[in-house]
């Protein structure tokens, strides 16, 4: 029997989804609970073993290589830990512990979503092909994960690209986090409708408060509406020229809820790159939006693992000096 | 005779040194000129031969097995030309190839200053032994290097690293650059000496309006001298704190005129970036000053010539997974 499958686990806040990913990006098996976010840890265990036993039952684990976890950060793959922000009853939890209990000594690799995410953009979608690259996931939250050399560059701790939490406005307002005027705090859904409402937006049909909604009466050409966007923009650009200007990269890839919007974000985001990725090694910057579904997480989880376990396929560059 | 010796060029706008450079980073011949830097592009070039004629002309020539060159930037090694904004004459100036009419076809790797700098302190200075490190050089500009993965991060075109141009401060003053905000427009000698001055300070003996002399009376007290200090200090913190935050990196080193100021600059800088640093996998993260001197781009472009040649010794690590 050819090992030519990989186990991947995406986890998040909402869900916890399972699959088998096969050398083309395809799933031929899934499984899939809610995540019980607000439960003790040991629960919320339970829900991911519950996901790999179902897996493990399926006819084709034989042909496991490999396991990937892309879990909501921060993460330490160092130690095998995760203390998604979303579960509060998961700090510093022995995740791959828990797992290695059911998958027992294959390879394994764990990343946060954002590098995930990315793996799965390089592997099959917008980043394909690239040499540098920053992904991006622009929602409730944004997170991020970067291509550097032709390959992912989770970090040592899988946390690498965080591009949510730099910041770009050192006197600008407290982020959650501690430090002040990070990108998310400019740019997330919920700060560019807290900004609109501020600035006297009104909220869409049945008191609708989504950036989706602000998408919306922007599109109608409401001026409180497109600056709230404009402004989550010229963070983003500071945030991705910043990243440009660090690693190189050559494409910025945006995803999630908020890149919905389309030219509302899109549009404005371009023209503050320009802004702001001014010498010459980053003025070629692209931006375009994610190409991979929902599916994502789980497809790029089996890619980071593939990358880290040395396997051929998915998407595995071959190995080349940094 | 054995090929142990690289032939490495440091070309700044004052200087272009030259020196073959030994596996232990030992510089057994050297060579100088003035940069002629307000002249034509080939009157330049014309010096950079006289350096690499001087060089070749000694009896070690043959033992050379590469050549490295660090030049001010921006660089693109891509294509091997230079645009020093302290050499006008240079703007996409062929650099290696003028090079390669004296040496010929050896393996020649060419990096911007601040690569080559963090590659020597990555071999031998303060970042040695590390597996991801931001080195800056803090003076009349801001630039720095990257090591990841325990090698060192050039980027595509030499250039990675140029933490000076990065936007800390997305609304704030217009940098020569085309953006606002950047580290540099904040943290560089003449910004900390401007800023005092603006505030009221006055200048040091003989009416010294230098960096070093801000730093001289922040030492007595001076409160406007240290505030300047202080901003300079939370600006190259949230430069830094985003670096680790994007890429992972264990360390900081500090080093250029701006950071002879010791205390006076590393005591903010490392209050400043507990602010910026928040997250839990960058909160670790050390600041430390350089401790390469000023062969340290010589050294290092070395260093960089035999990293990316693929050559043993001169610091470079064995091949490692990304």
């Amino acid at each position: 029997m050819p090992r030519d499958l990989i186990a991947a686990l995406d986890i998040g806040g909402t869900k916890i989804a399972g699959a088998l990913v096969d050398g083309s990006g395809k799933l031929v098996a899934r499984a899939r609970r809610a995540t019980p976010a607000q439960e003790p840890g040991e629960t919320v265990m339970r829900e991911v073993t519950a996901v790999l036993d179902e897996l493990s039952g399926s006819a084709q684990w034989s042909r496991v290589a490999a396991v990937g976890i892309g879990s909501a950060g921060p993460v330490d793959a160092s130690v095998g830990t995760v203390s998604p922000v979303n579960i509060p009853g998961w700090r510093d939890f022995p995740l791959v512990a828990g797992v290695r209990e059911t998958v027992g000594e294959l390879p394994l690799a764990l990343v946060g979503d954002g590098v995930a995410m990315t793996a799965a953009e390089h592997w099959q979608g917008a980043a394909r092909g690239r040499t540098g690259a920053l992904c991006m996931v622009v929602s409730t939250g944004v997170g991020g994960g970067l291509v550097l050399n032709g390959r992912l560059h989770p970090g040592p701790t899988g946390n690498a690209g965080h591009i949510g939490h730099i910041s770009v406005d050192l006197d600008g307002d407290p982020c959650p986090c501690g430090a002040r005027g990070c990108v998310e705090r400019i740019a997330s859904g919920p700060n560019i409708a807290r900004r609109a409402l501020e600035g006297g937006w009104r909220p869409g049909p049945g008191g609708d408060t989504s950036a989706a909604a602000v998408a919306a009466s922007a599109r109608t050409g409401d001026p409180v509406a497109r600056a709230s966007f404009e402004r989550a923009a010229q963070a983003l650009a500071a945030g991705i020229a910043a990243t440009a200007t660090l690693v190189e990269i050559e494409v910025a890839v945006v995803g999630g809820g908020v890149a919905g919007a389309g030219d509302v974000l899109f549009a404005p985001l371009r023209r503050a790159l320009r802004d702001y990725a001014t010498l010459s090694f980053v003025s070629g910057l692209e931006v375009v939006p994610a190409q991979m579904g929902t599916d994502a997480g789980l497809v790029g989880a089996a890619a980071a693992a593939a990358q880290q376990a040395g396997l051929d396929g998915f998407g595995t560059p071959s190995r080349e000096l940094g």
